[in-house]
């Protein structure tokens, strides 16, 4: 028997086609124990938290739980908080009141150090509580875990946009820049070579941001594929970069995190290589689709964040805390998986890139092994044809009371 | 019995989800004809003409065909060419050196007044053959006809990715721009708004290419909405303009047929309203996508563009010329229509903008006459769940035996 109590879930960072599939496979896990009286939803994240915006998630109709399991973005709303000493110190103040024992935080290895931290001070202020993380994000950057919840969708998202749009720009006989995010890792970038049918088919070259690219090289790598084909069409991560210049294109602006915004790679190469290769070239930057195309989720997606999230609260009344729940690869085909966990310690504030051995040696393309891993995650769903267009639902908040002062936050 | 002799198709202009099911419709329909004894395609359009690039279509696997049916772009290959005089003459020296009597050209109203123009090329010089236009644009600027195969498409994938951001948006509390192609005419603009299941859902605010903004308005328009919403959720048409400015952005280069391109707008209005709302705000721009993106391609579209394509050869055999093929409605709930016929005068150059009526009194929405007119064409396939990604076929390409001598294009 676990501790007794109340617990509270969060949602961090960017959404994803599937953290609501993470959501409900607690909210649903949750449900029949005797362990958990109220389960609460933060709204906005760490945000909600901070301002007691709790609703009561045993509240709302069971039906549209399961509508929300296929809902992209966030249901509860997202943050990008991220917290200092005293935020984590009212996180607890927070959790007293409201008699909370058990926290559960689905993001990225950032939210993940967030939950370590918060565990930290839970435990030298002697106030029980599990804490337990749930991955997500479509970057694929988390560290242990097979693969992240979110990955599957974002990357089938961007290989079906590419093969659309590389079969518009050999129409033309253009050349095709995509933009594909992805700071620093170009799991995403890379996924959309799984794309291809038949050798040869587009993407023809794909840049991922662990290399530095050449620009000579890059050059005649185009020359190259369009005397052939007739058509080049290169994916490329948003934090692509020449070997002798900073980010191609970088904002002045910076987001919560202290991260400069990116955007406006595949822009600023489509200008360059229309100059120097004398052929029309255009651009396509699939931005933010990436995280919310919910008509080309990928299955295995769907599947593996809802077992997170199930497992996130079985774990937890078993008394597992200070972890974050990850995925284990059994077999690549058939694709076998299963839950499994690590410490918050060893995932936060880490980051996995691809590694260097499955990108190709002239760094313009993925190796095969990066087909094998990639290539089942991103398989589609058997559900029925949907010939309407999309509508999702929304929580009916059931606000829970607030009991404390307002929080002013320290600059 | 009509003119006994060889016919030939070509695919003009930006491409479309169903293009080739217009060729694949004319195909089939030619197959068993005992007027048509070769089917050619232009390869590249009227490139292809002009090059004498033909192939012949009757020597492609049917099994290949009935896949083109449902291949994104144009499988023949496309043309931004617009003919001049030599052009035209040229085009009937290759019509008379391979016994063309049947030309098919599926384009917008730029191709539409290239094939006018053709044939009365045709008829001063006694060459019998019969000119029929397919119609096709993603636009939806045609005139007569009561769409355009190629919108319906266009306008699902439009209206389907908004609301997708639109959640996106909500989760993070942000303003979202989404750039929606469209120069002059806000058909797919405005259909985004016909993705509202509810009253108050994405798109809050609406801006056709039609009207010209007040930029006080426009503003007080994305605070109101943003008070009330927490998010506010922009479409805008590439050729948006405030009403004492030119085109928001415009590039500086211009493309084949002397239009300036587009694109940027987007962007420079996300930046203005997170400056003056002092909410962070993005933009997406779904670009090339609209084009080409099989996945949420419309039922009504495949039908309609297939059943233009094949009326096209069933009226030319009938001796009807210089006309376009067109679409009418007899019923907007059930769907009805059946396939007509205008005089290329009647549409060639001309185009069909939004009529301000359908456009809200205050110019930031539509009217429900709009949605009306929009829905029913923009409703998905009755397809079997693809699990896999997208695989599409191209031609086999067995080319025609060159009889004249090259051609060079007068500058």
């Amino acid at each position: 028997m676990g501790l007794k109590g109340n617990a509270v879930i969060g949602q961090s960072g960017g959404p994803t086609c599937v953290i609501n599939a993470s959501l409900v496979g607690a909210i649903q896990a949750a449900w029949d124990l005797d362990e958990i009286e109220h389960f609460y939803g933060a709204v906005h994240g760490l945000d909600g938290i901070l301002n007691e915006q709790l609703i009561d998630l045993f509240r709302e109709d069971p039906d549209l739980i399961e509508e929300m399991r296929f809902t992209p973005s966030a249901g509860l709303g997202t943050s990008r908080l991220k917290p200092k000493e005293p935020d984590l110190e009212r996180t607890l103040e927070v959790f007293k009141a409201h008699d909370v024992r058990y926290f559960f935080y689905t993001g990225g290895d950032d939210s993940q150090l967030a939950c370590h931290l918060f565990s930290e001070l839970a435990k030298s202020s002697d106030w029980e509580i599990e804490v337990v993380g749930i991955p997500k994000t479509i970057d694929n950057n988390l560290v242990v875990t097979d693969n992240c919840p979110g990955f599957g969708s974002a990357a089938r998202l961007a290989a079906s946009a590419v093969q659309y749009l590389a079969r518009d720009a050999e129409a033309f006989g253009n050349l095709e820049v995509v933009e594909i995010m992805g700071r620093h890792e170009g799991w995403l970038t890379g996924a959309t070579a799984v794309g291809r049918a038949d050798e040869g088919e587009a993407p023809h070259l794909v840049y991922l941001p662990e290399v530095e690219v050449n620009p000579d090289q890059f050059l005649d790598d185009v020359k190259r594929v369009y005397a052939e084909k007739g058509t080049c069409v290169i994916a490329v991560s948003e934090g692509f970069a020449f070997a002798e210049s900073e980010v191609a294109t970088t904002s002045d602006k910076v987001d919560e995190f202290g991260h400069a915004r990116l955007g406006g790679v595949a822009s600023a190469l489509a200008d360059m290589v229309e100059e120097e290769v004398g052929v029309r070239a255009r651009f396509d930057r699939l931005g933010n689709l990436h995280r919310c195309f919910m008509g080309l989720a990928s299955q295995v997606d769907l599947d593996e964040a809802y077992a997170v999230g199930k497992s996130a609260v079985e774990r937890a009344v078993a008394a597992e805390t200070d972890i974050m729940v990850t995925i284990t690869r059994n077999s690549d085909e058939p694709f076998e998986w299963e839950v499994d966990s690590t410490s918050l310690m060893s995932v936060a504030g880490e980051s996995k890139p691809v590694p260097l051995e499955w990108i190709s040696e002239e760094q313009n393309d993925i190796t095969e092994e990066f087909v094998t891993y990639c290539k089942p995650l991103i398989q589609g769903r058997e559900a029925p044809a949907d010939t309407g267009l999309p509508s999702f639902p929304r929580f009916h908040k059931h606000f829970v009371e607030p009991k404390l002062e307002k929080y002013v936050r320290p600059q």
